[in-house]
């Protein structure tokens, strides 16, 4: 039985790497190995908005007693439910609540790990043979990544970067047909930094109603608004069409790697348990990987005992560095950019050197 | 613009369900809700592995300070890695180097949200069209639900209550074909309650190879074993056949909910990196949820540090429970049963009551 003689039955999909290859990470991967090894200049990490690293971002002292309390306890070692424990799902509702129309019910939330298995959960469930979804350009390469893993068809629409990064609202018309499912939204924008308006929100929620599909709000870098708009969360617009919102204590609290993320649903009018996308989504949530009890159980004294301060610290670091930021590239010549970020953690510029020609410089 | 007028594109997806129909929490929901609700006698929940709620299964001192140690430290807030971070690798790695013929190298494991998690990771990666997967009969149902809806054909073999829960064998190669990719082992048995000698693993193995599949040895109970057989990790035998071991800190720490497993993979010859299955497995990895890299930070401490009058402890409770079910069982007469457990947590009946009276009852 030597090792040549057997013939083995297995062998990967190509498909699983197709997938992976619109990955930041991917990209990032293939960035660090074209870096030249013989030039010892450093590296800036220019690549997630993970700040985390640095003593300036630290996140709430209240934040990490809540993880303690709760390991402490014991009272957070066993299996979560699928959703999530009742509690991490009720004080997710109350902190939702506190700009909201009208108050939210922990039926309507459920707990994931982190944002991205936020996205895996939602574009899983939309999948449908033949359906398409609609994704921003610029946008987060992860839609990109779990729609080409489940066969979801994806059409672009633009980013008007002479509008502050609105929707190309004309655009979303032409591309949409009846098998069009879904749209995403990132508000504050990543990668472009930008916030949109209270108007322009109302306007895309009434054209995805017009045109038949729903939204999916990547609020992941919600209420990290430091410019002149106010961020306004699209669950408000849930009466006009049925709005998933994506939520993480990522950013925010920059602790990425505590891996707490959350979806709110908004669809007063029960479109989607009519639809069944509610019942799916329940399903897929049941064989999937559960977030962390521990952090859960941390949740209800982190979003309620975190002081004001806390936030307004972060949004005056953030605007800082976007002010730092715009100050030094307006001097460098192949840098352009039509507006400074109002949000999130990106500076979206563009380069006049070739990506290629930067790789190998 | 009435919310009857507008024709909505989306609609669940019948699949998903079908999936999640498999599991134990969706038996366990149909349970629940037959439950006689005037009947106010309690209810003993006997459905899944989680003692973590009850106090003399309190998991180690060490592990908990572990935990609290990451958090203070502020070290782990940032985004893992995708493979997990590198001294949680390590310290798997390390780990389960002690009872093994070589020593383990971080490359060969990766970290995720528990050994859910791996059973995704493993059987997406495998479900290529047209190929079936081995499952055992009767067996951990979330691999069922992960096929199904993978859309990987099942294909059951029996273990044999008779031999001891051993693996039939001559089944197995009836069952096989040159589309069969894989086996499932779930060593110490869930829910069997079985340990499986040295001899019998090393058969396994060979049948394996001869028909040309690889084997994932589900260990999630690895080293739970009170009985008379010594566990043994299929890990050795990966110089006869590919190896995927799953792994955990649920079940030998009691900490279902902090969500950290990992997946080592046994193959000294190289079959899985020729056949592309280990590019596959980063691939996928790439585009899902991270397991928590606070829990990775304390996983080094927590592996090396807890002390062995922990986990004998563990072992004399387990053995305790399994000698009181059994005085307790065979004075019902309307249950029998083959073997006492030798491992796991798991006491495996038969009962001549059938679930349909049971449930009315």
């Amino acid at each position: 039985m030597g090792e040549e003689s057997t013939m083995w039955n297995f062998e990967g999909d190509k498909h699983l790497n197709k997938a992976s290859a619109c990955t930041i990470r991917s990209f990032l991967t293939t960035v660090k190995e074209n870096l030249n090894q013989n030039d010892d200049r450093p590296v800036i990490p220019l690549g997630h908005g993970d700040p985390s690293g640095f003593p300036s971002f630290r996140t709430a002292q209240v934040a990490e007693d809540a993880v303690v309390d709760a390991v402490r306890s014991a009272k957070f070692n066993s299996y979560s439910s699928s959703l999530g424990i009742i509690n991490a799902r009720r004080a997710i509702a109350e902190y939702l609540s506190h700009d909201h129309p009208y108050d939210i019910s922990p039926e309507d939330v459920f707990v994931t790990v982190g944002a991205r298995q936020a996205i895996d959960v939602l574009i899983t469930v939309l999948a449908r043979p033949g359906a398409n979804i609609l994704l921003p350009r610029p946008g987060y390469p992860l839609y990109e990544a779990r729609a080409v893993f489940s066969h979801l068809e994806i059409r672009h629409f633009d980013l008007l970067p002479e509008k502050a990064w609105e929707v190309d609202l004309n655009g979303l018309e032409t591309l949409a047909d009846d098998r069009t499912v879904a749209m995403v939204l990132v508000n504050p924008g990543n990668p472009c930094g930008n916030v949109y308006t209270h108007e322009h929100l109302q306007k895309i929620a009434e054209t995805a109603k017009k045109l038949g599909f729903l939204i999916i709000s990547d609020e992941a870098y919600g209420y990290l608004a430091f410019g002149s708009t106010p961020f306004v969360p699209m669950a408000r617009f849930g009466s006009i069409v049925p709005v998933f919102t994506i939520g993480s204590l990522s950013k925010r609290w920059m602790v990425p790697g505590w891996r707490i993320g959350w979806v709110l649903t908004s669809d007063p009018n029960g479109i989607l348990q009519k639809h069944k996308i509610t019942e799916c989504i329940k399903s897929y949530i049941d064989i999937s990987a559960d977030p962390s009890t521990i952090i859960q159980g941390a949740l209800p004294q982190i979003l309620k005992k975190t002081p004001e301060s806390f936030h307004s610290k972060t949004l005056n670091l953030l605007r800082e560095a976007a002010d730092m930021c715009h100050a030094r590239l307006k001097k460098i010549p192949c840098i352009t950019y039509p507006s400074r970020p109002q949000g999130s953690m990106f500076f979206m510029v563009r380069s006049s050197i070739e990506t290629q020609e930067f790789l190998r410089a």
